[in-house]
Formats: C-alpha cells, structure tokens, sequence
C-alpha cells in the first residue's frame, strides 16, 4: 500500500475555498465528513470524497483541510491503515487517545481570527452542525454552509451517482402494500398532530415504497427522498427507473388511484426547494416531522418552530417490527444461506484437511459461490470476514491480497458473512477448526458459546431494552477473567440493510427501543487474543412470545428464536463446560438444523452436503 | 387522617406574592420544591415548606401555586396519600399517568400573559432552573428568583434550623485525616486546573471535615458549605459548635498550621456573598468547581464563564471508595447489627408463634431496642419498613397506627432495617416466615434468591458500571414471567447517607460511576405480589478485586463481598430450586455468618441468639 499523493488535490481544493465562484466568502477551512446526504452506513463511490481527497478509504474518518494544515480523525480500527494510505500532508489525529484534540478544540488553535469554516451542508447531519457550530461561534468563528460540495468542483473523474433499476416486491414478500404503510404513517403523523413527514434515510424509502435498489453495495437501496403530507406522497428519484413498466404498475402512477395515494414523482436534487415551498404553506401549528439525524441542509429547511424531530421515525421502528410474511422470508432466506454454508464447511473439509490449498479469499469467493446458487440471491449483505489465525482478533477484518492466509488445520477459523436474497438478509458467524483443537481454544469457544446461548434463550420482560440482555452473553467470559470489546447484536433488515435501528444488544446504552415480537437481531458474542485467533458465534434471532408459569403485572415475556439455522461445530465444545439446559440447547438447535436443513439439501439433490451435517450434528454426550 | 385545611394560609402565601415587602414585582405563581438548599434525600423539619403549605408530607412532590389554583406533582407511592392529606384548594397531578401536564406546561395554560412565577433560587437545582425557565420563556413568561422564602414568611411557628453539636471522627474510624483529604483535593482541582471548589451537600461536608452531625434525622450530616481554594479553606456553618474543645482541636481551629489548611469559620448565611467575592477576584481562565446539582442561586452566583460543573464532583467519587480503615468500621457494624437481628428473629419466633401480640410497630421498635445496645449506635439510618402479608407488597411502607398489622404464622414478614453506628451503616432486608410458607411463597423467595445470588457472586471486569449487573438479579424471576419494579441496589455511605452516588446496580440507566474496590452496595431484588406478600433480600456488599483463571487486556476483575451477615431463612428455600453452584453459596454464607456472628454473640453472652443462629445457618441438603 503506498499513500496517495494529494499535494496538487489539496493546492486546487485550497483555491476553490478562496474562489467566488463556489464560495460567498473565502473559507479558511473546509470539512469532509465520511457520510453521504442520507447518513448512510454504506457509502456509493461518489460520496467517497474524503477517500479521495485523503487516500484514506476506511469506513470512519473526517477530514478537515485549512489552508496550512489537512488532518483526518479516525478511530483505533484504522490507524495502520490511514498512515499507510495519506501522504505527509496529512496528520493524523488518533480518536480515543488522551492528546488527540477534538476537531473543534483543533481548529480553534490553529485558525486565525474570525475564520470561516465551510461544510456541505447536505452531508454534515444537523446535531454534529449544531455541536460545532456551537463551540466555533464561542471561539469567534463561524460555520458555515457551502453549497456546492468543494470536493466535487476538484474531482475530475467524479463517479456519477448510480441510479440503477429498482426491484419491485409484492405482497407475498413485504405482507403488507405500500398504500396500507402510507396510511399507517399518516396514522401515526395524525396521533402526534404532524401533518408532514420528511423520509431521509434510504432503507426508509425503499421499505415505505416496498421497493429495492441497488445503488449502493451490500444494501439494496436507491437514492431518493421522500415527503409525505396527510393527502400528498412526493418522492425524489432520478433516472428512466419511473418508466420501468413494472415500477410504474407497482407504483400505480398510472392509473386512477385516489388523489392521496397519487405519487408525485420529482428529480432527486429538488428535495430542498419542494421542502421549503411545503414550510412556505404551513398554517401556524403545523410542523414537519424529521429524524434528528437528517442533513442540516433539510433540518434547516424547516423554521425551528415548524419542526418536529424524533430519534427514531415511525417508519423505523415500524420497519423493525417484522410481519408474518417478512418473517417467513427471513426464515427462507436464512434456510438458503444454510445450504450454501453447509455445502462451504463441507468443501472446505475436504479442500483445506489433505490439500492446504484454499486462502481466505478463495473460501469467501467460495462461500459467495455457493450462496449465488440459491433461489433469489441479489448480493451479499456486507464485505465476507474471512479470517484464520491470527487474522481473526482483527474484529473488523476484511481479506486482501496483502494479509491472505491460508487456511490449515492447525488455526481457527472465522467466517463471518450473509447475504441479500430477495425474501430476506442474513448474518451469520461460524467459527470452525478442521485439525485439533487446543484445549484452550475450546474453553475460550465454550464460554463464547454459553454467552450465545444465554442470550438466545433468555426470557425476559416486554418492554425489555435489548442493553440490558448485553451482560447475559459475557457472565461466562467474565467468570473467568475474559471478555470482548464490542456489542452482541444488532437489528437485522429484511432484504435490507444487515444493521438497522431502533433495537440491539449492547453495553453502550445508546437510546434503544423495547424489543418487541417480530423484531430481528444478531446474537454475536466472541473472543479475540491479539495475535492468535479469534471465535465468534453468531445468529441472527427473531423476538418470540415466550411461554411463561406466571404473567406479572400481565406484561407478558419474549424470547428469541433462531434464524439461522448452520451446525455449531461440536468439536470446539469442551462438552463438561456446559450445564445440563445448555447442552440440550445444543443438541435441540442441532436437531433443527438437521431437519430443516436436511429436508432442503435433500430437496436440493446436495447429498454430500447432507452428510456433513449429520456428522455435524450428532448430539453431545457428557463425557466425565 | 383528615385533610389540612389551607385555606387561610394560601390567602396568605397570595399575599405575599403580591407584596412589595418580599418581591421586586409581584409573581403570578410560586413553586414550593421538596427538597433543602442541599439537594438532600432526607430533609430537616425547617425545610418541609411543601409539607406545610400543603399537608402532604410524603417524601417527594412540588407544589405550585397560582392566583387560582394550588396543585401538587406526585408520583404513584403517594397518590393515595396525598388526596388523603390535601384538602379541596389542591389538585392532585398523577406524575406518570399520560394526562397529567407537566408543571411548565400546566402553568403555561393557567397563567396570565407574561406572568412571573417565582421559586427560591436555593431550593432549586441549577439544572431544573434551566429546563424551566426555557419553557416559560418560549411561553412569554418569566421564571424568577424570590430571595425570602414566602412560605417562612407565612410560616408562624417555623421551626429552626436544627444546629446540633458534632460528632469528631479520628483516623482510626476515618482512615485519612481531613489536612490529607484536602490535600488529595486539591490535587484533583489542579489536574483539572480549577483553583476553587464549592461543597454543597451535607455527606460531602461531613466527609471532607472528618466530622458527623444530627441535624437531619437519619442522615449524621449537619448544616454547612465549603469553598476550598489552592491556599484557602472557608467553612459556612452556624451556632456554637465550633467552641466545642473536641471540634477545635479535631480542626486545629487555635493551632498554628500552615495557612493553607487554616478553616476560616463563616456564618452558614454568607456563603453567597463569599462565593460572589472569591468569583470577583478570580482572573480569566480561573474557574470554580461545583456540583451540577447544586442550587440555583449558588451556580447562578459564579459567572457563566468561571463554572465548571460536573454530575460527580471528586469527593463523591473519593467517598464512595471506602479505605481499610472504613471497610473494617463498615465490617465492625454488620457485625453489631447481625447481633441485633440475631436478637430480634430469635425473640419473634417466641413472641409470633405461641401469642401473636407483635404488631408491624413492636417489631420495628424491638429492632431499634436490640442495636441500640450495640456499641457506637448512633441512630437508625431510615424509617424501618416492618411488613406483614399485604403491607409486604408495598415497597416504601413505614407502619403507623391506621396500616399496623399483627405479625402471624400466616403471613410473611419483610423487615428493611438498618442503622448508623460511628463506624459504619448498615441496611439489611430478611423475609421470614413463621409458620409453614406455601408452595408459591418458597418458589417466590427461592428466585430472588438466586437472583440475590447473581449478583453476590457476580465476577465482572474493572471499569463495568453496576446497571450492566441489573439483569442477574431478574433472570431468575424473568423465567417464569416475574420481576420486580425498582432497581436492584445503591451505594451506601460510611457512618454517612444510607444511599450514596455515585454507583448503584439498576435497569435505569443513570451515568453511574464504574464499580471499583472498595466502594460498597445493596443487593437487593424482591419480588411483590399486591395484596398478599412482599419479599425482599437485601445484604450490603463490597466490591473486592476477583482472582480470575485468565486477565483479558490486564484489566483485572471484581466481585462482591457480603458485609451484611445474618441468616437468610432456609424455610423459605426451595433447594431443588436451587443449582449446585447457587447451595453451595448459601451454605457457605451461613458458615461465615456462623463462625463471625457466631463468635461475636458468644462474646456478648447472648446464648440464646447464639442458639437460633446455629438452627438457622444448618447447611442445605439436596432433598429429591
């Protein structure tokens, strides 16, 4: 990896923060956050300027260019990688280490008098604007918003945004048509007396509209906004993609639906001045109702007395509530992927054991293979974490040629990955040995194990947050002086995103919502030792009623069933670590497995596969 | 209990909100908080304005009164209470009911047109101030500070501020004399570079001066504030009590110390015109350290620019984390106090079983009778809640003459009881049975228990805050649909408050501190049936350091020692209930109750509570 050579980039960027043409005053810095204009986890090309002005192509990072200095701030995943990937024109500020400055404290020391800091207002979400701009004013600078994205105005080759055809889903995989959740949302805005609603977020439009897309990788969404008024639907996309025959039939633009169902179809880029012409017509009282991370350009649309801002939009904590036939499809889709992960292990027993032939890269392109083969496979649902040895306490490992190992028996081996399929999204980790493993190694996957097993079958309260389950997966770890540095779960899409709010599993008690019957999370304890090996177990599992003796205060109780449905390798199970409930949690899950599973790899003619899992899931007998 | 009758004297307090003699301008409504200038739990009876204007006396409420209106925010412990007490001026506002207005907006709908409502800037937290006044402001109204209280002025036969002498604490029972905690002070005000601290609540007085009071039942804290500079130590505190010999020496009031650790002795009164003549004097970048939940008037008093606030101020930190010489005062007390309830269980079973004369109140007494035998008591350190049958169910009870139920071999019986000796405070909670408990009852009391239990013996890594430890305490109920609505445990303070910040182990998550060694808690999770039963089984416990087979990153990793050390009833265990690991910890809590308690009774001579401890502490046996 050598670093990009940004000295001509940062000079050109440098003039167009001085330049009339793009900026009311000259800007004596400019900030370039990570994110694109819908706070996206996942990024199109065209939003990567901070990967292009820097190098630096991590997934977290803000550059912030003056006219003397350029620095990025990233977190402890991606010190390594910056300092290889950003020339000596940059500096790099650590995050999470005691000296590295804030951005603001940074720019407070080093601009002169009286700056002027600009940003593009569409990217930097409204309460980081608020925050900066706050402790800025206070320094006497002054934030400010610039229009056109400077980055753009340098970026010769700038990727188009992609704008590719959308996917049509009906009734049989979203259970419930896009006129009922208009109308259900418009239920929700009439109970709160918020007669606009503003959809940002993308994975927001596509459910709203039970359409998919697939601009950006991993995520099958397409860029567009939406606002809806009690007896208006507006929806900003571009392209031909409105004229697809099947879009325009699923979207009924033709024909005579009633006036509040008609779909005003309008260009992408016209969001704000449509926004601002609604806020022109409101009568006193009226608000609009926006999440309180959408971009600062349309949270300022809106005059502060006009606005209505939540953490989380109805239309998210509906879309995390999934009904029976979203459920049935995440049940099809993760029965698909055990098939394609059956016939994984399988293969690579037999490839990795006598051979020592297969790479990490070459068992996720293999695992991508297998899944590819499966009914309704779109893509997968994020970059495969294929890791043996060592490479496998890199939580957020991802193979390249630089680090490729190759896989032996005698290192462990983690797989994390999953896949868009078009009646679901999966997740799943299995973390496998095909030699011997150490004693050591199986007590570390056992407590992994008992974590994954107490959350999966806790029960707990309705109205439960899912932060106070976080403590269930470590209890065993920690009895024994181990842990892990991440969360346990989080809200899994259904044939969308593969991380979604408003519920997880964490210690960090960010605002969650109350899981509730229908929702779907991960289940992902593990066990990292720098250096070695790492061990994660995880499923992804759907909120159940849960059965219960007494019914306190009639609140009644849930549970989790699992999804994913793949053998937990037996042979890194120290079987006299577990209690007598654990074990039958083991074998019951196994038995599942085989016939669920079974049934379709028999179904698929996969008899190979077959055998592998019934070797893999013989129930557990105590030894001692 | 029939009403007060206000009549008269709201037609009096409207006066005076009127009256040039007491306010700049007249206020069109005034806010009558419950708490004292100190932010305290417990509060003097000089400080029970909203009790006296009111007739509702419970522990927490606001009253509000306008021209026309007088109306009290409570919450559901006392909503029955206070329409009991409150006659038909006062409307009851139900706090946690979906249709009860919050104060700002029920005084934005009754009040005139750019009213005043007034509140003593020194009962008022800062922070509470603040989301106040903004409401009002955003309505065209005016939040301001009235400096006499207008209820003292009404208040004919007010009584006094108590100004009771002091109790001195030398090092054996303090462990670090008050020069040393001074000096490690202003060490942490120097890390910070803040040269002033202002000490406002009465445990963080009482700590820092090594020194005890009884101006406050219940609490050994007495009436004062602190400002400690670099170089200077003022100490506001009223009466004679500083002629007291033992106080001056303990002070070295009349000794020739290093003028940094002279005390100057001010009048209670002055702190705010001290406190505006240290921030008069202050250059830039100079700031005054003070508790974010200090007094309006107080932080109002330091220049916006000179604050520096924080939730958690360093002596609330240091004092949570006991010393040797603290732990083995609070292991003297648990010691005394086991004796007592030895005493105490011993004398029930005699009195309930073949007379049934005990009622809810004789016992509470009895236990009061049998500590205060005990070397050091002092006083108790709360109300005692003895609950029998139905009165179990209700957590906060404290039994008066209209609710004293007959103890019997019928019911359960819940004591939470404790007290303040001069080394250490104890809060302990044990349900008994007298008689032969249900089926139900046992399987009850054997969840809480286990899940008692879990946390007791909990192992968890440096740096986990206690909420993530909630969870173990329920997982047991939780199973078959139980739970229990208040948090699991608080910090306990020694020879000081009952509860403590800045830890706690609860589902709420407030920003609790990290547990550390030597801080110490409750554990206490129950179980409540309304109408039938309470149970509750509570020991005050130390955080030790754990020894651990691994050490993850070095961190190293904590547990729980039990200070508490009286029988928990074996009656009421269902031990099939039970797990090997869970029997083994009963028994060998009753081993260490045994041979410590054992031995202490024997010393003191009580033979016959000797008796019926070695009855209660015989080892379980597995039954089936």
């Amino acid at each position: 990896m050598s670093p990009k050579i940004t000295t001509e980039l940062l000079k050109q960027l440098r003039q167009v923060m001085k330049s009339p043409k793009y900026v009311q005053e000259p800007v004596q810095a400019y900030i370039v956050p990570s994110g694109d204009a819908h706070q996206s986890e996942y990024i199109a090309p065209c939003d990567c300027r901070r990967a292009f002005i820097s190098g630096f192509d991590g997934s977290a990072g803000t550059a912030i260019i003056t006219e003397q200095h350029a620095a990025m701030w990233t977190d402890g995943r991606y010190f390594l990688q910056a300092a290889h990937q950003m020339d000596n024109n940059w500096t790099l500020m650590k995050l999470g280490l005691k000296d590295t400055p804030t951005q603001e404290d940074w720019l407070v020391s080093v601009l002169p008098e009286g700056s002027k800091v600009g940003v593009d207002p569409f990217i930097i979400p409204a309460d980081q604007w608020k925050r900066m701009s706050k402790a800025l004013r206070s320094a006497g600078h002054d934030l400010v918003p610039v229009k056109e994205n400077l980055i753009d105005t340098i970026w010769i080759d700038h990727p188009e945004r992609p704008c590719k055809p959308l996917i049509t889903l009906d009734l049989s995989y979203t259970g419930v048509n896009w006129r009922d959740k208009i109308v259900a949302l418009r239920s929700k805005m009439a109970e709160r007396k918020v007669p606009w609603f503003v959809v940002t977020a993308l994975d927001e439009v596509a459910w709203l509209f039970n359409l998919r897309g697939s601009d950006v990788e991993y995520n099958p969404v397409f860029f567009a906004y939406a606002i809806i008024g009690m007896n208006t639907i507006r929806l900003f996309i571009d392209g031909d993609r409105m004229m697809d025959p099947a879009v325009k039939e699923h979207l009924q633009l033709d024909s005579t639906l009633e006036p509040e169902f008609k779909i005003q179809v309008m260009p992408y880029g016209s969001i704000l001045s449509e926004l601002q012409a609604v806020c022109a017509s409101l009568s006193p009282k009226e608000k609009v109702w926006i999440s309180d991370k959408a971009s600062y350009a349309l949270t300022e649309a809106i005059p502060k007395a006009y606005r209505y801002l939540t953490p989380y939009t109805p239309i998210c904590i509906a879309k995390a509530v999934k009904n029976a036939s979203e459920t049935e499809g995440m049940r099809r889709a993760h029965i698909k992927d055990a098939v394609a992960l059956c016939e994984l292990f399988n293969w690579l027993e037999k490839e990795v054991v006598p051979k020592g032939t297969v790479t990490e890269i070459v068992a996720a392109d293999k695992a991508e293979e297998f899944r590819s083969q499966q009914k309704d496979f779109v893509e997968l649902s994020f970059a495969t974490i294929s890791s043996t040895g060592p490479n496998g306490a890199i939580i957020h490992y991802k193979p390249v040629p630089e680090t490729n190992r190759t896989l032996s028996v005698n290192e462990i081996y983690l797989l994390d990955s999953g896949a868009q399929y078009k009646d679901g999204t999966t997740d799943v980790t299995r973390t496998m040995h095909f030699g011997t493993p150490s004693a050591y190694e199986k007590e570390c996957f056992t407590y992994v194990l008992k974590g994954h097993i107490a959350v999966s079958a806790a029960i707990f309260p309705n109205g439960t947050k899912g932060h106070l389950l976080d403590s269930f997966a470590r209890s065993a770890l920690w009895d024994c002086g181990l842990d892990y540095l991440h969360g346990t779960g989080h809200g899994v899409g259904s044939f969308l995103n593969v991380h979604e709010g408003p519920c997880g599993i964490s210690y960090k008690t960010f605002a969650d919502e109350p899981l509730e019957a229908g929702m779907i999370v991960s289940d992902e304890p593990g066990y990292y030792e720098d250096g070695s090996f790492g061990i994660r177990i995880e499923n992804v599992v759907l909120v159940i009623p849960a059965e219960t003796k007494y019914n306190f205060k009639n609140r009644g109780s849930l549970t989790f069933e699992p999804l994913t449905l793949v053998p937990i390798q037996t042979k890194m199970i120290d079987v006299n670590l577990l209690t007598h409930k654990e074990r039958n949690w083991v074998n019951d899950y196994h038995q599942k497995c085989r016939e669920v599973i079974g049934a379709e790899l028999e179904r698929q003619g996969r008899h190979e596969a077959l055998q592998w899992l019934i070797r893999e899931t013989e129930p557990l007998i105590r030894v001692q």
